[in-house]
């Protein structure tokens, strides 16, 4: 199953995603509909208005998740060619709910920031509250699979030893399209990031040191993990402040993060306007 | 003016404390009252029922708020004892809402830390929302002040570069118990930490190198700060794992932070029960 949050002229909805259609669910959003008990079935028996798919304004996936929590330092062969030992523990460090966008939104480019870089990730997405869970619970725990670029300002995440500030940066981050559960997700998805038609990243997230249930499994033993809740699972080599010379983001260049069998954020860099 | 938040037999309640009473405004919770435009006016003429302030039942003060951004490294003695250069740009990390606890309540000792510490705070609470603001801005949108531990788990802070992992654990994160509007709060306030009625963290809030203002404004260039956001402005020498021998939180101790004229937080530590 895959569901969406739309923009209509009465606002957000969340539907669910069948071939070309998009039906709504009847809740203001995925994150509305995941906190009601047994939303699977819900979502599975509902039968409201129905959108074209190809002409969706998606909302980002989960518009205002409790926690956006962001895993760094995961992908295998990025921790090897940094001549880095695998992590015992997955590095952790949270974003803002503001700094989410559509998967067509268009991303800000900060006026205070000279170095915007791209980091394509996947992203889970939590459909039951859980604590304490042990692997088996955080799978069940998990409502679906989606696509994220966790778009830092590397000047500023540097600035000091704690990286939040370069990572929340308002309108910056897309989250989408859809949310796929993980019977239609499958497991060993190529990841792609492209600017302006160019790869610039290329993985697949079996090489994920810490996947989505061991990331899920270690966050319940600190805090609860609630339905909408989204973790991001950290992104491979091949971002711009690592190449030589570095290369970032500039206004017009478009943003294409992409998962086989999830879908794709397509997303226009645009140089924030200042009132 | 003071307002608070307090747990009554029908929920919680945003009162307005006058003296040895407390009046209630109409509202779930203080972010509630503080979302309302107008919410100074508004809870200055409230005349719900009222409540006996001695027996009150603190939730912390704003239940859930939007986001809880901690500075850290932001006070010039602790600085300098530790042979760091006064920073030029505010080190900001998050903590989730489901780590704060009310001012009475028990901070919970996580069972798989064996190091958790005490860091008495000044905290601010956002009462406008701002985006880009120049320091008369950021200083209209303070709601006002209150009291908050920003109690670490340090083996967990330090298992990684990030420390948010250490910092965000289920109910350790004490806040109240009252906001105090800055014009009753005034500034260079002495700041307390006591364990067991022993003073182990002493300063004044005019030490501090990122004040309220500034920090607001900082913040507020990267990210929308909506009422009910609170930042936690840093901590002074003295924590326990800078000791030697390290001293941390056991349980059944009580742990006392406390701020001239804001008042106090006076927390037991328990460990945690597993189910």
């Amino acid at each position: 199953m895959r569901l969406a949050t739309i923009r209509t002229a009465a606002g957000t909805r969340a539907v669910r995603v069948d071939g070309d259609r998009a039906v709504e669910t009847g809740h203001a959003d995925v994150g509305e509909l995941l906190a009601v008990p047994g939303w699977r079935d819900v979502a599975a028996a509902a039968d409201g208005p129905a959108h074209d798919r190809a002409g969706l304004d998606y909302a980002p996936v989960v518009p205002r998740p409790g926690k956006v929590i962001c895993v760094g330092v995961n992908y295998g062969a990025h921790i090897r060619e940094m001549g880095r030992d695998t992590p015992q523990y997955p590095t952790l460090f949270a974003k803002f709910a503001e700094a989410l966008i559509g998967a067509h939104d268009d991303v800000v480019l900060p006026a205070a920031s000279e170095a915007v870089d791209w980091e394509a990730e996947l992203a889970v997405v939590v459909g039951q509250r859980v604590r304490h869970a042990d692997e088996a619970t955080a799978e069940a725990a998990i409502a679906g699979y989606t696509v994220l670029n966790d778009v830092t300002a590397r000047d500023w995440q540097y600035r000091t030893l704690q990286w939040l500030q370069g990572k929340t940066f308002e309108a910056t981050t897309p989250l989408g399209p859809e949310l796929v559960t993980p019977d239609e997700a499958g497991t060993g998805l190529d990841l792609t990031c492209a600017v302006d038609g160019e790869v610039v990243q290329r993985a697949n997230t079996s090489d994920m040191v810490f996947g989505a249930v061991a990331t899920i499994a270690y966050v319940s033993t600190i805090v609860t993990l609630d339905p909408g809740d989204v973790l991001a699972l950290g992104t491979p080599g091949g971002v711009g402040h690592a190449r030589k010379p570095p290369r970032y983001l500039t206004p017009g260049a478009v943003l294409t993060t992409a998962i086989a069998g999830l879908g794709e954020c397509r997303n226009t860099c645009v140089a924030e306007k200042r009132a």
